[in-house]
């Protein structure tokens, strides 16, 4: 038996390849699904089964993709929400996969379909070697449960509890805890950052196994997430296995300085450089999306209509945003400036420049600016610079007209450590503010240097 | 201005990029065209135009699916062996890239469409700084004129003389020459090594310009060189710019030992290891044809209809015979073994062996055995080992009952170094050959020890 | 804090890397270290503590190079089997890593200098978060005992049992359990292919836990595994923590095929390819060893004087073969063969084969056969071909005089799929053998078709 | 025969491998010498010879270091510039390579030493193949005169202009033209942008052939051309055939926020990033030089003996800076920011900003500002915007002096395209300048928009 775990760092979500070593099973694959592909031709196995633990949300998945390149069958549950499957397990149903088992086990909560999948090697009576525990399990938590009604996350998180102590707690304490998530994803919030987990470690450390059930629908019902306005579009594809890439790699046409500047006008400019290089110089009007950023925060500016143009650093960095955005289905990457910012920079173009300060220069003249966090409400609440007002990231465009600050006063933006804060400065600039700053460092250089915060 | 050769060894093409430093042009592109979007790209320049100097016939062209790619236009000549193209050049018409010039040519000959382009700096009225002249005129050759009727190739060869001396000599001598093809083309033979070429070297010592019109047209015309089969299926889809690719790499199925057992008798299996490799053990009736040799040798075996599964040495090999066999218009991978020999060697299913023999061995005991020379007639002609019969290596596999050989007797098998030998073993053991045996390192090792030929 | 192990799968060892976002340490690095330089770096983490839980036997250590090149502390016991290190801790002292804590365990058994490392997390008092175990506690097994004195091994055994439930026992079920060997070491037998495991999970599968003292002694101490040559030179230079590598990737020269002619009566001759290949030609008195067995029977049959030629498959290769052997400090490979095989072929230079026999064939006609089972004395002893004589192939070439076979009859080596049966061939040529074949998958193939086999 | 040409785009030079299948002479090698060697393997051939056309100038050479990794002998000339040597020819005295002949030819002018090596096919009485013409000429231009004595570089030339009529005029129209330096080198300046040459063309578009030799004397000695600080250096251990690398890859120290904090007062902070993101957020007294800069400009502001640390946009950076400034002698990096200007941006250490401005905003408003263009004289000269001053970045570090700029007044800094403005900026600042910014595209954006400029 092998495991072989592939995380997607930016959406910090994991994919599982295991095998018998002749047969493979494929668990919860993104679209671009080359890595899977490779592993599984390096060692000379076959990929069989596609399982699915639920309608993901955060992300397109690749089942239906992956199926047609290798002939292997998707797996999940009965419910509804599973659009398409060809082996739909009922709960306690099983497949195996040469010389394991893996049984179905329905865990709704997270979602209503959510499905866990427990590994059996078939020698003898163990207990479960592992599970594969989607969205309903995390090291440390479990996943969101305001997803299907923001109202209802309270008894969802109540579900969920329940899924979890009659479906996985008796699965034996040594079984591997095989989530689609790790810390950073939006489908969840504070996860442990071990590197592996059992079932015995989640028992000690889990508030689904350490509070009691009313205790964890109560403080689980109250978390507040933001819901990316692309979850939408991914609980549409994904309810039939996801749509395939269209985008192939290389392929997107570069355009010239000319093309960018008529553009422009009609289209969104994703410029993916640092925060301090988009401040020093970038093309109006353009967004400010860190390259690692695009797949979760290219998702609140663009849906999956509209048409992108990119401005990067660096030419291989048009691949790695084009594979970014088309993981959250936005495929309409029209082009990318030739030459990236460098190019522009020479022909004349017009350019517009944006500010910096740094947490010292701030911390010294706090009067003489508005300041604006756009970290979640979560984040503020815990500890924001004194004076500061919040509108997160992802609702700003929508929400300017909310914000009474003085357009022709100095706004300085933060977040934790200024990659946010970048995007707040762009959206601020098309808004007609004047003089917008990024905090470099943000919350982070802030704190580290001691300074007041409040509550 | 820059000009910038892509090389594809195995079929030893050449297409290019030229570029002023904002716009350029695409001469005779392959079909998988991600080298030359890379190229263009890290420049930061565009290209607008992409050039046809003929129909290819030894490899699938990529001008139209370049063009959707990029936007460009596809650029060729008026004849009607063009069937398409966006810009349709009389001979003597222009196309202007930035501050660029590039002159059409019409130049028939090698094909009676083929045509030549050439370069010229805008500035003042310099002479023709390079020219693309496909395979009109290589280094040191040019070519073969036996393509469109082989009981006209003298006709065609004095043809070809005066495209050369009515469009190309007057250009200049600085001119640099740009041809399509290197040394080890099937579309020539004869060319020089050079890493390049002017039209002043070529005058000093290129056929077409030492040798009179009657010379070089009888010359040239009485050239004995073999006809691929898919040169058909090229001439086809060429003529509307090729297609484009259906193969991505790492999507073909990786197979079991059970599935090639299965599919081997009805399908063809190309073992592409060393031929030591092959000779020590492989699966029965599959054919041996060594990586580098799968553009070419491919496609004597197969045509576009087949359905083949690869058996390779390692698993990045899998991608590369895939990309090799596509260029010739063979889409029809339908899986490689998972694992590669290594695989079916531990399954215990059947393995067969064949021989082989160093050049010593039987210079020492020529009695023993009958035999057999697989390389071109021009090379047998060249020099062959006492005794030996010729059959070329393309057509062995229809011209088997032609050999009067014993099957019974073992059989040497002979060709340059032991490559083109490897496949005609593999179809000597498939027509029921007992004991067949390469002799290693071929007429290379034979002539290394002084050992006789004739002639 | 984030974990990062490295594999290096030839020799099935695990290194660490554990971090707290800002400061590192690296536990067991072996020799070539940049995989573990470039892994801190791109993560923006120092190097400030290179870990070693023993001196070990199957490879060079890396721990003086690293220090050298990050300015790190070595840390590890007081023994004098550490005859070096920066920070030398007692059983029960700790070594503060920003917000982590590694608190040392001297575990005796394995070897008497063994240490365990457990960390903690230094919020609260916290069970341990995990433990590195070296050799002390695999996944479910332990380190062999025989090595510092084979007669020993029961009492060690003992050692150990008492090392694993005084020292690390009481860590707490949810310990990460972190050893420097897998699957396939030579430092143990019988590992779990789990991909982690933690102090719980051991406790149920573990023979250390699950046995008792005496019979855990017992059992573990009768193991019969071989002890390669190359571990007296490893505990040599590891006990001043190792060496630093001679030889940079891309450096070694590349020789003609008559330098090889001629150094090959005084040197050794190492052959990577695949054993098929071997047999269907090679170098005369070349070794036949696949590349990836070179970092343990490569240390079989050279030793860190010898000087070594290489000839391989591919250019590739050579960079890989040449780190393989540096891992257990033969750094005098003087070279490797232009152009791999495929020139020697060309060359005209005697080539030598060998022969294969399929399981089928051998099974078809058994008595024509003496038949030499090259594997472990462990593995012979599970099962082996009726008629077989064994030895292990590592002794093979100082016990021909023991082996009892008519050098004019055939002989068939054996082994588990092929590989370590083509260096038991290539031995038994060079020993004077005429007719030596491998048995292509051997004892895999063999059981694949259910035939007979004896204990 | 093969000829490989090898690019070193940031110092524009050029190196050669020539073979004829088995044996190789490799021409002016720099010091990192592995793409060398492993485009030699690839081949299958020996490197024999390594050819040197004289003592260069603005990089280490890497002959004596890849003589040692290869056993080939050092071939050059017999003047004492050559401090070193195993073949030291007389001018006509020729070496054989395989089936080719290299003839050595004395070209003084460029420097005193200087060799030319002019490439034969041993059959028959052909004109030379090719020329390994050094400095001496170039595509469309020849070496300048300047650098062993400014006051003699009128006489350097003819001298120059005689050695090219003596010895190369005669080798043949056909001879390819084999230079080790292209357009962007220090080493003289006008290169034309060719592919390729050859004698013939040269006749016709070279100064040396088309003006007479007072012309071209008095044309070429007026050149003025800055000489690097680190030319120096370069002489000297290139008297030796260079120095061996001392860094290798991988191997550079990453250090923390503080010790580049505590370091930057005793030594020079290397700042690696875009001019964009330097003047968005900097470390203070930092130099900014981008990183295709590093191997001219590093050269302008470190010797040999500073100690240096890096700040780079990317992990990957890392290594090719220290490769960049290796190149020129500079060993002694001693660290680089971990995580980059990321990790410096959230330390909450201070950040210096400095300005940037469009070639517009100042066109709009040219007398707010003082306007330092730090361009070659040569190129300021050409054209430049009207009221701007002069001093070659290079020199501006010492002259810092001579510059009567007021400075609590703002400072326009400008180049071709912004890069070495970058430079000035970070040397103004440094100079106690308060208000500096970077014309961002320089020149070349002010042209496009067809601003004035005075010459």
């Amino acid at each position: 038996m092998e495991l072989l775990s592939f995380k997607t760092p930016e959406i910090a979500h994991f994919a599982y390849l295991l095998s018998d070593g002749h047969n493979a099973a494929l668990i919860d694959p993104r679209r671009d699904t080359q890595e899977y592909l490779k592993a599984a031709r390096e060692r000379g196995v076959q990929i069989r089964y596609i399982f699915e633990t639920h309608r993901q949300e955060d992300f397109v998945m690749g089942s239906t993709f992956l199926a047609q390149q290798t002939g292997a069958q998707i797996v999940n549950g009965t419910h509804e929400l599973f659009g398409h499957g060809d082996l739909r397990l009922e709960d306690g149903e099983h497949v195996t996969l040469g010389s394991l088992k893996l049984r179905a086990l329905h865990t709704p909560g997270h979602t209503p379909e959510s499905m866990c999948y427990a590994i059996y090697e078939s020698e003898g009576n163990k207990p479960a070697w592992g599970v594969f525990t989607g969205d309903t399990l995390f090291f440390g938590t479990t996943g969101r449960t305001d997803l299907t009604d923001r109202n209802k996350s309270v008894e969802n998180a109540a579900i969920l509890y329940d899924s979890v102590h009659s479906k996985l707690s008796g699965l034996g304490d040594t079984a591997l805890i095989l989530p689609a998530h790790g810390p950073g994803s939006v489908c969840g919030s504070g996860m442990a950052s071990r590197p592996s987990s059992t079932l015995g470690v989640e028992k000690k450390e889990n508030d689904v196994f350490t509070l009691s059930r009313q205790e964890f629908a109560n403080k689980k019902g109250s978390e507040q997430l933001s819901r990316p306005p692309f979850f939408r579009h991914m609980e549409k594809v994904n309810l039939e296995g996801g749509i395939a890439p269209v985008n192939s790699t290389g392929t997107i046409q570069i355009v010239d300085v000319d093309t960018i500047r008529e553009k422009n006008k009609e289209t969104l400019v994703y410029d993916t450089r640092e925060p301090e290089a988009y401040a020093g110089g970038h093309v109006s009007d353009s967004y400010s999306i860190w390259l690692g950023g695009l797949p979760v925060f290219g998702g609140w500016v663009a849906d999956k209509n509209s048409e992108i143009y990119l401005i990067t650093d660096r030419e291989s960095d048009i691949d790695t945003a084009v594979t970014y955005l088309s993981r959250i289905g936005i495929d309409n990457v029209k082009g990318a400036l030739a030459g990236g910012f460098g190019n522009w920079r020479k022909s004349g173009a017009p350019i517009s420049t944006s500010g910096t300060i740094s947490a010292q220069e701030l911390k010294d003249d706090p009067l003489s600016f508005q300041i604006l966090d756009v970290r979640e409400k979560d984040e503020f609440i815990k500890g924001h610079i004194p004076g500061s007002e919040n509108i997160f990231v992802g609702h700003l465009l929508h929400k300017l007209d909310e914000l009474d600050f003085d357009k022709s006063r100095p706004v300085i933006v933060t977040c934790g450590v200024g990659h946010r804060a970048g995007l707040g400065v762009s959206i601020l600039r098309r808004g007609g503010y004047k003089d917008v700053r990024n905090l470099l460092g943000g919350m982070s250089a802030w704190n580290q240097l001691n300074l007041a915060t409040i509550q």
